[in-house]
């Protein structure tokens, strides 16, 4: 948290490479990184973690991550929402890039809040179509998992354990609702 | 749409001043600025708008807007969520911030996709402590309407209207569920 309320280090405008001040806009309450020489103010905003739990045959498609944070860790399909998306467009992507399944998205399941790392993840309820899947460019391994079986010590992030245990603990009580929560740390380590 | 992928026109990099290349980053499927000098890769992501229906007496907050866009049209308290907060946070300092109102939080109401401004905009439920408000620095003045005269013509964004839409709707059917709604125009000239 030591760099709050201005997230990155930034030290020159993007737009003219002018020296970039730290000072509060006129209008505005807090400090933010401003141009003196193109009055660029430049906000830096939370950003949108967007993933799906994808089901096949009652079991649950997780990913092996290849990639750090957390490689070598389990973890539902999710990632950075792009400009231009909607939340379910992203989870569809997610979904494709890391496990190579397309999927129908159904309900909104949860939204957890990141404050530690400015983020929010939101996850939706799946299905995949046809049951094909295999392991994207950012995952070692992809698989289907029974509830059972699923490797709890082993799940990369705070955020994906409260979605898949929302999911089955939902599931199980014959209920679709949206969860929400507030993660203070997602690091599971 | 013009700028699609790419969100904001970048010329230098924010860390070292060199001119930004646009190129896909190893690993990566999409164009992003990068800094060949110092090997940054700047990600742009869809911001996070977030908003409160605050109740008090059976009426309902609402702002004028005092800066553009759609200035002196009436909102819902609402506004881009900073680094470090919760969603229910950011939802109760914009009430503060535009209406001078100290809320409530209830469940949440709404989560509309405005793809086209690449922004998720959030809105709760909440009721107005000891219904007090005022007009803040943003606003032009600050109003608690009933139902039946809330000025449907003059709601500055899509966004909002469904929100209120929804609030009503629903109270009126004596229900509480999130509502999910992709706005592909916000404006509503």
């Amino acid at each position: 948290m030591d760099d709050k309320p201005l997230g990155t280090r930034l030290s020159f405008c993007p737009h003219c490479a002018a020296k970039l001040l730290i000072e509060i806009p006129t209008g505005d309450n807090m400090p933010r990184y401003t141009c003196g020489a193109c009055n660029t103010v430049l906000y830096e905003n939370p950003k949108l973690v967007v993933g799906c739990v994808a089901e096949f045959d009652d079991r649950i498609l997780l990913c092996k991550r290849a990639i750090e944070p957390r490689l070598g860790y389990w973890t539902v399909p999710a990632g950075f929402m792009e400009l231009g998306e909607t939340l379910a467009q992203a989870a569809a992507r997610e979904t494709l890039e890391e496990a190579c399944a397309t999927v129908t998205l159904g309900s909104m399941l949860a939204i957890v809040d990141v404050p530690e790392a400015s983020q929010v993840h939101v996850f939706y309820r799946g299905t995949l179509d046809e049951g094909r899947y295999a392991a994207g460019d950012e995952s070692l391994e992809a698989d289907l998992w029974a509830p059972d079986d699923i490797p709890w010590d082993e799940i990369a992030f705070r955020s994906g354990q409260i979605a898949l245990k929302q999911f089955l603990a939902q599931k199980e009580a014959g209920i679709e609702q949206l969860h929400t929560e507030i993660a203070l740390r997602n690091r599971r380590d």
